[in-house]
């Protein structure tokens, strides 16, 4: 198996990220990982006894978080996303990994690898960690404007990735809403609704916002935008507490005392909510296997992301795609 | 002036919602009181000796949470949020508290008050907690399909609010989005910006679902699917959050000490974000004052939701709003 990993991309790069992709050649030597760069910039952290199994791969160009997407994917052709998403496209790998700019690692997988058969638009699946397990959100902010049928086709997807790669049987899908009984919500909600309890996964109805965080929903199925404010209002809130914790739990000698005490506890808790932990969010529903990591992604976020992209290789994602789609 | 309480409304009601009118007629002996409701049913709760300032009003109907709210407004038409919001129309009452549905008070708003003049549709604003004060959301769903210039109809009357209600001079409004930059978002977040950007407010461009928790604006606007989203994930995260601290820091001996001493400062934390001390959420845009209360509100958040329709009056909110609006 090889996995072609954008040495370029995040804002770390590149040293996060071939220090990441060091550990995970080093955990699966029967696994090829490809770095994608520029292979001046990649040389300095490349030196000493590297594993066999990493190789790089030159890319000339590299396109900046700040750039339209699209037209920098049509641009340049030779950036480290655009190539290594071809690796892919021609066999020469069988996934990619990037934490680069979200719009133009989805524009590339789009123009380079094009879309599942019966897909009409992409999602991002990305992880809520929750005290239940990390649950699947989809879409967190590929496609602004879904239409019902999208809602129900990323259900689909959404159902198989929580069964094969997160390892939950008969995965409970909620789809986003106001309300929890039938006919909440705006007109997509209401129409996705009735889409999704004709399909045949384990559609569980309704999940309101405050449901996310519990777990209720093992898979839960919104359009991009929702998806993303939901993700990142999230994201916030949890470094706020984090942060107000720190704080009041020692704004004096008694309570500093008590913050050793309870440290470990809080440290469970920060272990648990860490998206590092969980890698990357795949895209699901282009022809091959793309995981996006978070812009902010160091080593272990890397390291972890490979994984994710080996474990959809090895369950043969897309094609259990495919097969599952109605046909 | 006279606030009117709908006494039948709310998960605790009516004991919860007439101990919480109690205390606020003694805080304010120069504000009448009116409960309205069954009185037979309220009785048992107003025994002993009562604050001068309460009177009772007679409503022998009460809507269910899970009524149809259009339906069941027009339908019971001696419902005490009916009759409560009747009140206010006669101007027996300057405003109306409630915690029972949240759909069946607007419709008994919207009917019973109508829309300002050059508003739309109305939005539900409510305060969310941050470390850096209580900063507003609106709408958190009122109005599930709105337009670019509802958005920023919005964004007027919750710098208004903000204004003479929360204190803040000059408010910064944002509109809730998907990334930082103009341009960014689907059609909706992309023509609002526009209005938002041409509008007399002090907007500041697009806030991301993790700015809000930090307060990084006084208000966010937004359309009302969304906002509920919003609101909701980030009370269900805080209550998961605190339940893990909860369960973790006391989880052996040591950390059972630990916690003693640094359960002040998760108090502190615990009383910031506590949506009781914000009382209730205006419904901004109707010709009159409907304080929206959550339906699991207890005394003290009742008693802040009349403080609060106590200073809308004071300011005359209506009239500020009416006045600011364009010509």
């Amino acid at each position: 198996m090889k996995i072609a990993v954008d040495a370029m991309g995040g804002d770390y790069a590149p040293e996060e990220i071939i220090k990441g992709a060091i550990i995970a050649a080093e955990a699966s030597p029967d696994v090829q990982i490809i770095l994608v760069g520029q292979k001046e910039h990649m040389q300095k952290f490349l030196s000493g006894s590297l594993p066999k199994n990493i190789s790089q791969y030159e890319a000339s160009e590299v396109i900046a978080m700040d750039e339209h997407p699209a037209n920098a994917v049509r641009k340049k052709k030779d950036s480290s996303i655009v190539v290594a998403t071809r690796l892919v496209k021609q066999g020469e790998a069988d996934a990619v990994v990037s934490a680069g700019s979200t719009g133009a690692q989805m524009a590339a997988a789009l123009l380079g690898l094009g879309r599942i058969k019966g897909i009409e638009r992409p999602a991002i699946a990305t992880i809520l960690p929750t005290p239940e397990g990390g649950k699947l959100i989809l879409d967190v902010g590929a496609n602004m404007d879904a239409t019902p049928e999208q809602l129900c086709q990323y259900g689909l997807m959404g159902s198989i990735y929580a069964a094969k790669i997160l390892g939950i049987s008969n995965p409970r899908v909620g789809l986003l809403n106001v309300g929890g009984e039938e006919g909440k919500g705006n007109d997509l909600a209401q129409k996705a609704y009735q889409l999704l309890k004709a399909s045949p996964i384990n559609f569980i109805g309704n999940v309101e916002g405050r449901d996310v965080p519990y777990g209720r929903a093992d898979v839960v199925v919104c359009e991009g935008f929702t998806g993303n404010i939901l993700l990142k209002t999230a994201e916030g809130l949890a470094g706020v507490l984090f942060q107000q914790i720190k704080e009041k739990i020692t704004s004096n000698m008694v309570r500093k005392l008590g913050a050793l005490a309870v440290k470990p506890g809080l440290k469970e808790i920060a272990q648990m909510m860490d998206y590092a932990e969980y890698g990357g969010a795949p895209l699901l529903g282009v022809n091959g296997i793309s995981i996006i990591c978070h812009g902010s992604s160091k080593a272990k976020a890397i390291t972890n992301a490979i994984r994710v992209a080996q474990e959809c290789v090895q369950v043969r994602l897309i094609e259990q795609i495919r097969d599952d789609l109605p046909k």
